[in-house]
């Protein structure tokens, strides 16, 4: 697997290095506290997987390389930005193992970074100079945010799956569409890339979040940095516990939590322990491959180059990796 | 001064409608939280003053008025994000006597919200169809945000009428400042009017805000909605404060807040007696004349017609206001 990684992170190696002085490109203009908190999280890494998806997608296509590097820090930057306020609102602590802005701010220098951080990004996608482009950039950033307010007045009433389709978009492929969209518009050719370009952003950002809840459940807890089922735990039903009450309906620690009841220790672990062990977890990872299936099917219609595998080893790597 | 308020106002009512319609254009696309705290947030009123600006300066120069419209939503709602987040960071509870969204929400929606009127203020910026224009709208932004962040880290050391400067200009001089450069560049003839209309929206910007800070000390306390001197209250130094030290650098109440040290009730009444009763409110009103004089010359070379006039009584009202 590590092959497969890098083999496709290889193909834009340089262009990510750009893609990073672009993000820092702002550094000395205003507050030195504004800066060092980019850099405290721009240091902290993460996988940059979005702004690999565009870097691909925009050399697959023939878009001018400089505005894919713009594109691809706005993309990442706006990530960032959404974070910040995510670990505020969520009380976050750690994130990738490192210390949260809010765990070392007042929540007032934290709400303002994550703004700050909102306009750097609106700034790069206004630099790509293209008007679609930034229409399609402040959507986005209206899916997201809306995704987070709904979040955060959830109710438990409806259906769950459907709810956890719609939160996943807003959080996570909105995002990926918008990389993939996006890059195709800056292309030769976007009367034909940019429709099966946004469903691929799509196909993979829903494959990667599925992969990312699933993780929650199954994965090393020291390498993801959050204590197991962290998600349930906070009370958020994603795929697995979805998957889970379908299959086991009648489990009562489960009926307790969906009535927003509090969980004592034993049964949180109980049921955190029923869904390792049952099908749900093979079952969600089954949806992520059907998600990557038709990714790799947009891709079919695209220029035949190493950008293009590049792009198909992407798609397979959200559901492949371990973190 | 009703009579002069009534005139420029009236000059652009019926698209100050249309404004208020953009602001709520999104309305029932997103969760139903989010457009109840738009519509607080709205209905909650203001001046509108900084719409009114891009909408006469757009009508002057001859541009499209759906396009200026849209800017003037793009502005104001800009405007009203910033004091969402504003007022949860400062802790306020009511602002033009309504309770903030702070008061009602928690901090989390409070933020949230925020967030999405800034991704409403990017969409319809980006509806106005100029690169340039939301290049200045990101720019705009970081400059409000870098204000606010310098603000919070704020030092008494070094120049402080230097830092008062600074921060109007980011608090309100910018955004004024965009009003009228965007408003230019949507007109059929930016190249001789974007710098005189940036310049006229900066001196209305700072005149603005300086008779702000002098109506916190002199002001209806009931028609402020705040109690006397909130600002000194909350260790803010604003122009008569400025004025009041360079008049009298002997006061050892105000040498004791400069020094970040906690005053007394006592001397801070005292304080504020001494600077209200000093020659420090005049003085800054003078100032605020001669930023109003300033944009009254941005004027000159600008096409005679009665929006100019109405430009010239906004810039005066600035200064004749007491609210």
């Amino acid at each position: 697997m590590l092959a497969t990684t890098a083999t496709f992170f290889e193909l834009v190696r340089d262009r990510l290095s750009q893609v990073e002085e672009r993000m820092r490109a702002g550094a000395g203009q205003h507050h030195p506290n504004a800066d060092a908190a980019i850099e405290h999280l721009l240091a902290s890494g993460g996988k940059r997987i979005r702004p690999t998806l565009a870097l691909l997608a925009g050399e697959m296509l023939g878009a001018e390389p400089a505005r894919v590097v713009t594109l691809a820090a706005s993309i990442e930057m706006l990530h960032t930005a959404t974070l910040v306020h995510d670990d505020l609102i969520d009380g976050s602590l750690l994130r990738r193992g490192i210390p949260t802005l809010n765990a070392q701010w007042t929540p007032g220098a934290t709400v303002l970074t994550g703004d700050y951080i909102f306009a750097r990004a609106a700034q790069l996608a206004a630099q790509t100079s293209s008007l679609r482009l930034m229409e399609l950039f402040a959507q986005t950033l209206m899916t997201i945010v809306n995704g987070e307010i709904t979040q955060l007045f959830r109710s438990r009433r409806g259906d769950l799956r459907q709810s956890y389709y719609q939160s996943i978009y807003a959080k996570t492929a909105s995002l990926f569409e918008l990389a993939g969209e996006a890059a195709a518009l800056l292309g030769t050719s976007p009367d034909v890339s940019v429709k099966p370009m946004k469903d691929f952003g799509y196909q993979v950002g829903m494959a990667f979040q599925i992969v990312d809840d699933v993780l929650d459940f199954t994965g090393d807890q020291q390498q993801v940095g959050k204590p197991l089922a962290n998600d349930l735990r906070q009370g958020l039903i994603t795929l697995p516990t979805v998957h889970y009450l379908e299959m086991h309906p009648e489990d009562a620690d489960l009926a307790h939590l969906l009535e927003d009841a509090h969980l004592e220790s034993q049964e949180l672990e109980r049921l955190i322990a029923a869904i390792r062990s049952s099908g749900a977890i093979q079952r969600s990872l089954d949806e992520a491959g059907r998600f990557v299936a038709a990714a790799e099917a947009d891709l079919e219609t695209m220029p035949d180059c190493r950008e293009r595998d590049g792009l198909r080893q992407l798609a397979r790597y959200t559901v492949q990796r371990s973190t």
